[in-house]
């Protein structure tokens, strides 16, 4: 059943439907990290679901147009939905489209920025949920991590910026990749559940044909020790 | 001037030269770090220093033999007399070579834990201080980062570990290389200053042509609020 969530922000809504796939709060760490994107970019965001990403970022970035690519026809169609609902169709275009035949889509270098929350789980990992677009969305049925990192340099221009919210178990995966495709490691920053936990998930930003000089941020604390969320938390949904 | 300071730990003391170079707390987290090592090991240390590294970890771990390797003659003469002073000549060998050349000293696959807290600088990078044995341990003068890796992954068996403190902005060039060496990375925690504060040293386990999973340990912070070690920095130095 397809409910319609107020993301609290500027107004916006956002169509989902839980017995497929909701976004979660990595969506909304990642909207947080890469919103410092520079101006004006031409944005595309790889697995966009709902169309989350884009349409938070169309807000809070002053970035000029926002590209979302879906591989599942009834997400595409829900996340295209989700612009129109926004009033957001000048500035977001979303395509129905496998990420492995973007090239013959677009040109090589034709994006400023390239986001992704790309599924997390290896083909033939942990626990296949018994739902066909909760796999696609949650593991590497389509494409892996390697295909999304290819694919991102492909699309940076010289300098563009990549942003990814991954698990942190694949930080290794990710790295190498990053550095066979020239997109280099700039600022990592790691998420734990609270105190007592250790990072699981981390978010990355390279930087295309960029010198090496990485920084890591604060890490992240989700929950406080009373099991609500932190201040970090709050101040990333604009609560306080 | 040489002191002789006592280690706190056994009745260990170690010899410096503080007009050279003072082994610092990287130190003492890489040997809290690498103490989990495999029983019975045969262990390398690279850049050993005045031999800090297998002198404490000689008594904290079941290794049965300690090799340390100095570049600096002087340095050197220091590490195997506090061998000496400890009574460790028994499990602990200082070796004063370049490790450009251990190849030709051992054999591939000698060691089942290679230990390393290279110099952190890059060549030409950086202030330099104005004296040959601080450059030496603290520049990447005679052996660059790749050439610690290759020629940890040359040393170690099958499944050797490998376990080494840096600054957290050389992790992508630490991975990469780690990764073309086949020590596959397995472990990492950060460490900040304090809570206010961005890790900036890294601490990594890698396992010598293991399976990929990364896992981070929680962050470490050295310093409370009140400018005192944390909890965790005092359990380190068995004073808590």
């Amino acid at each position: 059943m397809e409910r319609i969530d107020d993301l609290e922000f500027n107004n916006l809504k956002l169509i989902q439907n839980p017995d497929w796939f909701c976004f979660g709060i990595d969506s909304i760490l990642l909207v947080d990290f890469a919103k410092k994107m520079k101006n004006n970019s031409n944005v595309i965001d790889l697995g966009t679901g709902t169309g989350i990403l884009p349409i938070l970022l169309s807000c809070k970035t002053k970035g000029t147009h926002f590209t979302g690519i879906e591989i599942q026809e009834e997400v595409a169609n829900i996340a295209k939905r989700n612009v129109l609902l926004n009033n957001l169709q000048d500035k977001i275009d979303i395509f129905n489209m496998d990420i492995l035949n973007l090239k013959s889509k677009f040109s090589k270098g034709s994006f400023n920025v390239v986001i992704t929350n790309p599924p997390y789980k290896k083909k033939n990992s942990g626990l296949i949920n018994n739902n066909e677009k909760k796999i696609i969305s949650r593991h590497e049925i389509t494409a892996t991590l390697k295909n999304f990192i290819e694919i991102s340099a492909f699309l940076l221009k010289d300098l563009g910026e990549f942003y990814m919210v991954h698990k942190a178990e694949r930080l290794a995966d990710i790295i190498e990749n990053m550095r066979i495709n020239k997109i280099e490691p700039k600022l990592i920053k790691t998420v734990s559940p609270n105190k007592q936990k250790k990072p699981n998930i981390i978010l990355i930003k390279g930087v295309k044909n960029a010198n090496p000089f990485l920084e890591f941020e604060k890490n992240l604390y989700i929950y406080n020790d009373k099991g609500s969320y932190t201040e970090d938390i709050l101040k990333i949904y604009n609560k306080i």
